[in-house]
């Protein structure tokens, strides 16, 4: 099924990475609507997020954090580093808003942002090109469209993780066979 | 939001369960339908599932596990074990399908096991019936059904995994803030 031998690893190509990025909110939005509020309040432990929490802080990466990266290396390259990211930003601006309110302003701007990805048409020489970030140092614009995708299935990963510990005692003795529970790698 | 202070664990109730149990097959739909080749069949290396085979495995689970082990408990109590389940049984039975098949497969199963499910309707005391299992012994009713959602969400943190791990060398320097590609716990 697929045309590279690794199955491991894929190099970074637009179109692939827009095809999971169109998908994250739909995904989502199947997961989370209607859940009962206990399900969307469940974290980890203080100072871990909840569902409700994580598509927040998605929202507030569609509007600070990915575009307007990218746009500062197209305008500036490496010579003005990125603005720091607010990771926290979410609890100011979510607050109070029903999870249904927060799904559809993720799908809209992650829409917006696609559309506005599409009409730059990037080549792949432009994946190449260079910018500066705060604490990491020099990054490629490549590497930045990758980041948000695996930015997003890392979340999409939070969610389901925060969701099935909830069971870690409810499941009782299966405990052993799920990973996520486990915390059993490979 | 929550009606109880631990956010960390819930116990299990039905309806929260099958909030869950109900949306699994639409989330999968909407992250994996349509999805270049490419990533449908990512894995972690040999011996590891792509997002295909999980669907795979998934549909297996429908047909095979959660609802004739409930079964078997109601009837049986814990005089007869649970038959064993074939975790490799996918490779055979979805062969050659394609993912979107094996997509309305899961969510026609799905929907035909939770009408089951609700036409039983379960007390709080039948989540207390015990069954055995063939390895891990005695179990409860209430178990297997936490274990049902809990696994759903196990294998979409595992979806997402695979995928987010296709762009390990991908994403640079930001492999550091990744969690979901560098390993980093918390």
């Amino acid at each position: 099924m697929t045309e590279h031998a690794d199955r491991t690893r894929r190099p970074f190509a637009i179109d692939e990475g827009m095809a999971i990025l169109s998908r994250t909110p739909a995904a989502l939005d199947a997961l989370l609507r209607g859940l009962p509020d206990g399900w969307l309040a469940a974290h980890e432990g203080d100072g871990t997020w909840c569902p409700y929490d994580i598509v927040g802080h998605l929202i507030h990466g569609e509007r600070t954090d990915w575009m307007a990266r990218l746009r500062r290396i197209l305008e500036s390259g490496d010579a003005l580093p990125f603005d720091r990211f607010n990771r926290g930003a979410q609890f100011d601006e979510s607050k109070g808003r029903p999870l249904a309110s927060l799904l559809d302003e993720f799908a809209e701007l992650r829409r917006e942002n696609l559309r506005a990805l599409e009409s730059l048409r990037l080549t792949p020489a432009d994946l190449e090109r260079r910018g500066l970030h705060p604490e990491l140092g020099p990054v490629t614009l490549g590497q930045l469209l990758a980041t948000w995708v695996a930015h997003d299935l890392d979340h999409v990963t939070q969610i389901a993780r925060v969701l099935a510990r909830q069971y870690s005692d409810a499941v009782g003795p299966w405990r052993a066979y799920l990973r996520v529970i486990s915390g059993r790698q490979g």
